[in-house]
């Protein structure tokens, strides 16, 4: 029996947050995507104007779980939040974690007011597709994702 | 021969922007779901913690398009920004606009050292995909869009 505890993330746990990023990316097929520093994580996240909020899962003094989002912005509806990222480690599935750091994270929607929760999920992760259906998201297909990386918009006027 | 002007915009442009929003959300087939104000445009746009940025295409003195953008995060590169609507007036189409707006939000982009630049377009949004693929994007099919209403979230623990 587990009694975990979910808190707002300190720069202190940006090792286990960076750690849990990798985790996913391993998971997502895109280990090698992952271009993040705990120093860059201690730069955006925890100075004057964070740039994303993190709630930790805490069990045991052992950091399990994590919900990555950012305040974003809608033009039909106005504030929103992008859950970036809801990782559990891969050994702590199933403990209800992943629920608890949802829940968490909507407490925070309603703080906010915020008008939309948003987020994405591959269209072959199953686990997570039933997960959120069953927490009672809308899941889309009509939208592509389009992206230019750092070297595309580097190089863009080239 | 039209001589626009691409320039960040001012409180005072928060109608033009607002029809926009509106003239892109009709063409989406979602009229219906612009919730958006004028004074709630002004509010959270152009306070002392913008929650976004709108460069405007202007001509004429008229505003004929216009780049929506906020800075977002990805936990794999950091300080990116999701471009949320890029319009052009329908009766402006074909004079280049998109292109000087699009450029415009590359430089940007380039500033902030964003990391990436990433947006969303409809599946059935043929010139729009031409237009981006045209522009170098990455347009990725596998990624599912996830969603919870200002409803969902409101009632989410009832």
């Amino acid at each position: 029996m587990t009694h975990p505890t979910i808190r707002f993330a300190k720069k202190e746990d940006c090792k286990a947050i960076l750690e849990l990023i990798h985790e996913l990316a391993v998971y997502e097929k895109a280990g090698e995507e992952v271009e993040m520093t705990e120093s860059t994580l201690i730069k955006d996240g925890f100075g004057a104007n964070p740039l994303f909020q993190v709630l930790v899962a805490e069990d045991d003094n052992k950091i399990k779980g994590m919900s990555f989002y950012f305040i974003k912005y809608s033009t039909w509806k106005g504030k929103s939040i992008h859950l970036e990222d809801l990782i559990v480690a891969q050994k702590h599935r199933g403990e209800g974690l992943g629920k608890l750091l949802f829940d968490a994270t909507i407490k925070e929607a309603q703080k906010l007011n915020a008008k939309r929760l948003d987020w994405q999920v591959l269209d072959w992760n199953e686990p997570a597709i039933n997960f959120y259906k069953k927490l009672g998201a809308d899941i889309d297909e009509t939208w592509y994702s389009c992206r230019l990386n750092e070297t595309e918009i580097t190089n863009f006027f080239n």
